[in-house]
């Protein structure tokens, strides 16, 4: 028996003699027995794929100066930065809390970069403190403070300066970072600014130029636009301040289908447009080929994973079956295959445990977990548990 | 000196003499400093003169036979448990975590309600060990599986239906709850079906019947509207099934001013109209004056809570001021009390501790908390740090 779709579900996703879905070989309908619902189910096999695909993209586009670093904000626990750990690739982290979880996992902490628009001066002493690779700023006031805080130090730390391109990419305004107007990232105009202060201070290094333009990407021509703009900003560094940018980051936000009617990211295409727009970008401002890193999160994790919930009870819809008055079994079956909704499925959780549905409209593909090769017989609306209409 | 729109603030909020906002005689920049920000602050003096105004308006406009269930999911923990239980209110609980939450706290279970459109059997199973007051039925199925459960209890266990009375309330339509086609409470047409199940069900007990039409409501009407509904359905449940309703719950959901510009709730208001649609409702229907029920939680909670964050860095918003190339002081003050905003102000807080922003588009009034009584000089945008463009 095969999935629907299987484009949607983990690699090692398969429906067994029984009917049930499986991954990896466990029956989902035994691991919510054993552990519970809502559990998240992460496929360790498609997460390293996906790791693995952006490695081999990178090696074959753009050899043997490139790096792929996993952005921990896609999902974050100690057996995922095992995983990154194994598969050789770096890790982005936005906050105190995700350093923790990296370091006590024993990531290298010279794969670390932290980003983040905000950052607390606490978070900034712990990254500091830790050693990590790099601290992405962004902005002036992070960049003095990291100047004050680093004044002494030994070995300078390494920062990189988001900047904000001014390119709206084609997504949910939430996720758009990109925009002159962003909360995120220096704008072009103040890049002088953070040059003058980099020179005059001791403790900080520059070592690259980095820009995210939002989630959920799936026209990559902004991301290789955005390439070329943080060449022209590392260009106006030599030249004008005699700053050396090593290295370049256009971000991440390859995105992914989450319905059968979506094309799936072609990883090896989006790396080799971004490696594309590298090596001309470089040529034309006369460096040699800059280091480059690209931070997928969402195109590496999210297929992997598979979050299981109980139907706890079902409501029908107005003005479609009947009631059973439970004397009998009078209760009216839906029409099958109609395409209105015929009743609510309540399952046991909600926003706590996915907040895009209400956040974003985001919609998913669910199936039954113990019938999941059988075709669709209605249409429903699937409720969270919690209080809100979403 | 005095706050800004104080009508926003706590009861105990103040300016001190250094311009600093206290609240209960605690200076709130010296609580940040103690115990870090983002920070929740509650003053107790507010709430239960919340908990007071709802039991010195039932007792004025319903004398004798009301209580107010103060609606945990606004805020719950150890102390707003121990508040509610002094200021002598019932609690609501959604969840067994809130409900672990208000019997660790030693909150007496009989005075404790259940609510939920989905509630899994092992919390259901958690409320009747505990022999809560009421739980409060949503669906059929819940129905059917409770009446499985308490089969052969020696006590049977009260209970309460939520009827979604097809009203649409006037606010957001994430928090409206009561219309016919709601994930929340049983169609009116499902009540014949329900009464069948309980007049056989040994180990229930029918107590009352509920409604909530949503949340932040600020025109009563359609609540005096639901009340009329329930009263409607006890008397069917009287006149065709023999069931005695002794309880109308019309829930909660009267709503907060959360900007100077929006009015003050009128908690004596509400209860005077819920209370005349509960007496007229009574007499026209030929019950005595059943008990009422009325299930406030944000107007209790709202004002007393202050979230305390710190201001980690700004960055100005294109084509306002120049850029301080770091050399002198050439940083370009913007225009004081321009429309327009001007910067960023980043703060070490977001989506994570205050979701309604991204998910509502809710405002909310902000000051500066060592500068308190000062009037506001510009326009800014306040963003957190979360990988999102609220």
């Amino acid at each position: 028996m095969t999935l629907p779709a299987p484009q949607l579900w983990p690699d090692g996703a398969s429906v067994d003699a029984r009917g049930r879905l499986t991954i990896g070989g466990c029956d989902t309908v035994e691991l919510a027995r054993v552990y519970g619902t809502p559990l998240y189910v992460l496929d360790a096999a498609t997460f390293r794929a996906g790791c693995r695909a952006y490695r081999a993209a990178l090696e074959r586009h753009y050899p043997g100066a490139s790096s792929a670093h996993y952005a921990s904000k896609a999902l974050l626990n100690s057996a995922v930065v095992r995983l990154v750990a194994e598969e050789r690739l770096g890790l982005d982290v936005v906050s105190g809390g995700e350093l923790y979880v990296a370091l006590r996992a024993g990531f290298p902490a010279d794969r670390i970069h932290l980003h983040g628009n905000a950052k607390p001066r606490a978070e900034l002493e712990q990254a500091l403190a830790a050693s990590i690779g790099k601290i992405v700023v962004d902005t002036l006031d992070e960049l003095d403070l990291l100047a004050r805080l680093t004044d002494g130090r030994p070995q300078p730390q390494a920062i990189m300066l988001r900047l904000s391109p001014d390119i709206v990419a084609d997504t949910h305004a939430h996720i758009q970072t990109g925009s002159a107007a962003s909360k995120f990232g220096l704008p072009l105009d103040a890049l002088d600014a953070a040059a003058v202060r980099i020179a005059r201070a001791p403790g900080l290094r520059l070592a690259g130029l980095h820009s995210h333009l939002g989630s959920q990407i799936l026209d990559y021509t902004p991301i290789a636009q955005a390439v070329g703009i943080l060449l022209d900003c590392a260009a106006r560094l030599r030249d004008e301040h005699g700053l050396v940018v090593a290295e370049i980051s256009p971000g991440g936000g390859l995105g992914i289908p989450y319905t059968a009617d979506q094309s799936t990211p072609d990883i090896d295409a989006y790396v080799a447009t971004v490696a594309q727009a590298m090596q001309a970008g470089c040529a034309a401002r006369s460096f040699p080929p800059l280091r480059l890193v690209v931070e997928p999160g969402r195109s590496i994790v999210a297929r992997a994973g598979v979050a299981l919930y109980e139907i706890v009870a079902t409501k029908p819809l107005p003005g479609v079956g009947g009631w059973d008055l439970g004397i009998e079994e009078q209760i009216q079956l839906p029409t099958p295959n109609s395409q209105l909704p015929t009743r609510y499925l309540h399952v046991d959780g909600g926003m706590a445990d996915n907040i895009r549905p209400a956040l974003y409209g985001a919609r998913y593909s669910a199936l039954l977990a113990n019938r999941a090769a059988e075709p669709a017989a209605e249409h429903v609306h699937i409720a969270g548990r919690y209080c809100e209409s979403g």
